[in-house]
């Protein structure tokens, strides 16, 4: 019997429609408050499988998730890009002028702030969860406050849409990691993608001369991230994302990376969700 | 006559002790509720500068802070470090036992989490201004909520600290920059760092082989972050912070990434804090 998924956040949430678009419709969920909570769940064997939000467009790298990946030697088996699309709802008869407040999680107030600006008379409060302000208004018949979530929300819990896409840029993509204790047993003929985490020391071309062995060994960087090791003053540890075409290329890179790098780590190795 | 300097919060903030560290403790701030309107202040020529959180060892960059310096052409003059450190306080005469919630900004609440978990009859509630928290405390005399903020505050509204250095990481430090419009006339020879952006192909190398030419003009990488260019797949926008010794390796080596990079552009030139 296959176990539910972790998801942060409710139905209706973002996490939910990666959930179900990653697995499927049907996808039984365990909904987590926080992300520390869908770990625990995950750690505790109630669930087998994480949707965890990594980046995105605004905010970049969200840094906390690395760490809980990292700190719990989890792996990444998958990698979903949602394109986040922004509605402002309300209960059924209302228009935006009778709304006083709209209450969201602060990166979504953070994405659609153009479009708030040009409606000065609304409060703007930040909230835990997006699809759970939705819920909320709906279960208690809430006038004159409006969420900002996804349409699913809008659909599973009865409300009106007032505005359609109201996030800043229109093509608001978000990458989530589908995230397991420890990575499944996948062909390697499939691997195309490995994110990694290494640390170098403060060294002039020190991360130059690992990015050459990188591209020697033929990998493609997606993404790179430094954070300094606040114990230790000039070590800096790197969070990169690679892809490849012969898993025996990323192999030989990944044994020179070791020996020329500290702490190298192997945070998942999985199919690039862009080819 | 000086202009005041615009904050981020309330006095009593990390935005304001940053200011008077940076500045002098008399220093006059404008208090602004979001790094947006610190922004507004300083375009409209109601302050002269910004002190502005850039990255700190938890969240990383925040990257929504670098697109406001970015998109207004604004310049990055100098920099400061502070060891952030997170005291639980309350109105006078109250125990952790008697307190049933705390409220913080979201990133205060991260960062304490390990303290609050021994806690769990405390309810976290998000806020949007540490400091903010203890004034309404104060001036309200509410009981049993508690305020997670700084020592400053603490002493600035007359709260009782319950709890010292509540953080999870003990050496907790934040990177401010200080933003003026245009970058100021200082003497070459006084800077040593700069903060840069380009954007990038995806090729494979092409980033290697800028970082090469940075290492062979003997800068020094003391931060680098990438981020997809969402409305230009394949292309990269890269955000360093580089440090070197003379003004004159810096500008031959931005002479060469103007010639190799698509839309390079500097953020600033300051003097490294961190010397």
């Amino acid at each position: 019997m296959t176990k539910p998924i972790a998801i942060q956040g409710i139905k209706g949430s973002f996490h939910h429609e990666v959930a179900q678009q990653y697995f499927n419709p049907k996808t039984e969920v365990v909904e987590c408050m926080s992300f520390d909570s869908a770990v625990d769940s995950l750690l505790q064997g109630d669930t087998d499988y994480i949707v965890m939000a990594l980046e995105n467009s605004i905010a970049g790298s969200i840094i906390p998730n690395y760490a809980l990946i990292d700190n719990h030697d989890l792996s990444i088996v998958g990698e979903y890009y949602l394109d986040v699309q922004h509605n402002l709802m309300a209960l059924s008869g209302q228009s935006i002028a009778s709304i006083s407040e709209v209450h969201s999680h602060p990166m979504a107030l953070l994405q659609c702030k153009v479009f708030l600006k040009d409606y000065p008379h609304i409060k703007l409060v930040e909230a835990k969860d997006t699809a759970d302000v939705a819920k909320q208004i709906s279960e208690e018949k809430i006038k004159g406050i409006a969420a900002i979530a996804s349409k699913n929300a809008a659909n599973l819990y009865g409300l009106d849409v007032l505005a359609k896409s109201i996030q800043t840029i229109k093509h608001n993509e978000t990458r989530f990691a589908i995230i397991k204790r420890q990575n499944h047993q996948i062909e390697r003929k499939e691997l195309n993608k490995a994110s990694l985490k290494f640390e170098l020391d403060h060294k002039r071309g020190s991360l130059a001369t690992i990015l050459n062995v990188m591209s020697d060994c033929k990998l493609n960087l997606t993404k790179i991230q430094s954070l300094p090791k606040i114990e230790t003053p000039w070590k800096y540890a790197f969070f990169v994302d690679v892809t490849f075409e012969d898993y025996k290329d990323y192999e030989k890179a990944q044994s020179i990376m070791q020996l020329m790098a500290e702490n190298f780590k192997v945070l998942g190795e999985y199919k690039n969700a862009r080819l």
